[in-house]
């Protein structure tokens, strides 16, 4: 394991993959590990993660698009559209077959990219996003995400709304995603995720995932934090009947914030999943 | 995959570990992977297995201590005594780290092979056997173990013993234990096991596994049969607030004999763990 050296979440660089250009942060040697996250996050939440893998892996966090410094189109953030761009972001670095670390939104793209792409995806680490999530919790998830588009008057007030929307997320995590996703714009700062973009890619949210998990052929780790509000125990025992082969881990103490809540469990068990 | 070329479970070789003379059945090419059995049973248990996997790995399955045509030391039948035989093994071989697949009394095995000799095992697949087994288990297995030292009057009557210990495993694998696992003698057919080490192999098993698996390093996938009487839901669940990091399949609709009677889900999921 790597010393705790802190991959420096300010430090990010553009990739041109043709199709859209993202906004990446990168640190490590070694096969290629690609990094991706929930909705309105941005690629600076892997940081503290990718400093632990950095001596093993070439490790690539990706702000996805309409998030962080990214391409933000008007439309085009179905499934596909993500996955598309994970596909292109691969050809272009070209050095796959890409380990895919996803968490919820960014989960729900690199299972659907190993679907579609077997080529380009060595394997999955899916945290905390499977099918047969319920109507009330996705509603609840809209509901939250449009509500984070506000202008907020200082670094402070942002830190205080994000720690009472992830109340479980430490403070330091919190202070990453407050320096990472916002903007400076005139009367305070606002968030670097494109609010239409927000707002469509929660709707995309809804989209029948089973399609993806039936098909995919490389290996997937589920990932769930056992207190998470997304994924219920009863949404991954059907993901587990429809995939019962899929290796699960079901992260004690966590909610939804698997990575940020319980960084040591999950950094475990990605190495126990790519080493076996 | 391979095609469905059948390794012939008749035919076996004899390996000197040094420590121990060891019964093998070998097929195919590429990284090292090893079997290891159930008590009472041997090394043809995993032959059809490793028809489907010889394309890839070199498989051999390995008649354990005490069991079908292996040495049977009067004693020696500890989890440790077991471990120290699987790390001859590999030292002999001298193509480790190796994969272990291992199967109740063999996933016992080969979780306290991997705590022990971490630099001789790249992973384990652990089935159907973890720590927190409860005492009543342990007392029916034990019966269940002692009862079947008997003298048959031919295969057929083997056949029929088997198929009512073993009711979920399909009659194809039911005759290689058959054919694979008795030897003929005065009056019919006794079991190759040896009624002395199968009591003392028993009695082993309630050894605290709690230390092997709090120990291990090596990445290990569990694995139970969603109707498993030896591995309750209750211990699966402790052993995963043990080790939550590890991951765990669940096979539905088998019992604790996964492997033969779930085999394609099984082998999926081997493969899926294997390739991540």
């Amino acid at each position: 394991m790597a010393a705790d050296i802190p991959s420096d979440h300010r430090i990010s660089r553009r990739i041109s993959t043709g199709r859209i250009d993202l906004n990446v942060r990168e640190t490590g040697s070694g096969p290629l590990m690609l990094f991706f996250h929930g909705i309105t996050a941005n690629s600076a939440v892997f940081t503290p993660m990718m400093a632990k893998l950095s001596s093993r892996f070439t490790t690539i966090a990706v702000d996805q698009r309409g998030h962080g410094l990214s391409d933000k189109p008007g439309s085009g953030y179905e499934a596909s559209d993500y996955a598309d761009d994970i596909a292109a972001l691969i050809r272009t670095l070209d050095r796959g077959p890409a380990i895919l670390v996803g968490h919820s939104l960014g989960s729900r793209n690199s299972v659907t990219a190993a679907a579609r792409y077997p080529e380009l995806v060595r394997s999955v680490v899916a945290m905390d996003f499977t099918p047969y999530i319920e109507t009330e919790v996705f509603d609840a998830l809209e509901a939250r995400v449009n509500a984070g588009n506000q202008l907020f008057p200082d670094v402070k007030a942002v830190e205080t709304y994000l720690a009472g929307r992830y109340p479980n997320i430490p403070v330091d995590a919190i202070k990453i995603r407050a320096e990472s996703g916002y903007e400076r714009v005139d009367g305070g700062l606002r968030p670097l995720a494109s609010p239409e973009a927000m707002a469509q890619t929660a709707k995309g949210l809804r989209a029948d995932l089973t399609p993806a998990y039936r098909e995919v052929t490389r290996p997937v780790l589920i990932v769930r934090g056992q207190e998470s509000k997304l994924v219920s125990a009863a949404a991954l025992a059907k993901t587990s009947q429809l995939r019962p082969d899929l290796p699960v881990v079901v992260v004690p103490g966590a909610d939804h914030y698997v990575n940020e809540v319980a960084p040591e469990i999950t950094l475990r068990a990605i190495v126990n999943f790519i080493d076996a």
